[in-house]
């Protein structure tokens, strides 16, 4: 059984680790913030649009069949809610369609259009150089390594939730 | 000078690496968002508090004689207009204290009274204590190279913003 000095040593112990936590949990926040913030001015500039709005294409891009509003929202873990005025801009621009489900007449689909597609391809591509240009100081085995143990955290993280 | 072939061979040599840059940034977006989520949650529950509320408590500590608002503001890279509702708050509730500047009568200075210090002191020990519960799956080299490689992303994220 520990003794109070074996306790306070291993509180002492403990503290660097809680230190050497916070500094990541820090990084993580501030480097995804500072290319969330570039990402945003770059989809306002280039594309007249905004991240929210890329989103959501993104979420449709996947399923090129159509899904359910409630499919879009679980993926994006955003609220219903929040993406519906979102979408109804994207069917008014004409970039979405909606249609009703084969199998369920009163569920709607909704997916890009075939001027939606284009549309997500190019922002797509954009993104996707805007941020390996941000990230260009980094060497491709530091991105592997970096990648690799974002992974490790996200598999921490993903099984406190449950 | 690159025939086309060679321009073809380069191209095809910087998709992974886009890819790769991608990945990269899904991962830090997704693990910051998993963590940011569970520290609101915790807050509200544990604190009746938000992590605004707390970022700017943070920020004043950093500053135990006191600073001015846009202190504050560039600090938390937020508009002055976004934290003066929740000083007021924090005023209000006997935590933060509103004074003239010694040098500028006209400029005020806000620092953590002394009951806000208890309160920070106790909020921080907390959320210290939650992150490393969050990444305990993370070995600690795990976490000396992730720390290491998110400096090296904010470094070059940092150099893009000028």
């Amino acid at each position: 059984m520990p003794n109070s000095a074996q306790t306070a040593i291993k509180k002492q112990e403990q503290a660097p680790r809680r230190k050497r936590a916070l500094r990541v949990w820090l990084g993580l926040l501030t480097s995804s913030q500072l290319i969330e913030k570039e990402v945003r001015a770059r989809f306002r500039t280039e594309f007249d649009t905004t991240l929210p709005r890329f989103d959501v294409m993104a979420a449709l891009a996947r399923e090129p069949e159509g899904q359910t509003m409630g499919d879009v929202s679980r993926w994006l873990l955003v609220s219903c809610g929040n993406i519906t005025g979102i979408v109804s801009r994207l069917v008014a621009d004409g970039l979405v369609t909606r249609t009703h489900s084969v199998n369920d007449r009163r569920a709607h689909l909704v997916k890009l259009s075939s001027k939606g597609q284009t549309e997500f391809e190019r922002m797509s591509t954009a993104h996707e150089r805007w941020i390996k240009e941000l990230l260009c100081g980094m060497s491709n085995p530091e991105m592997e390594a970096l990648d690799k143990l974002l992974r490790k955290a996200k598999l921490c993280l993903a099984i406190k939730e449950y």
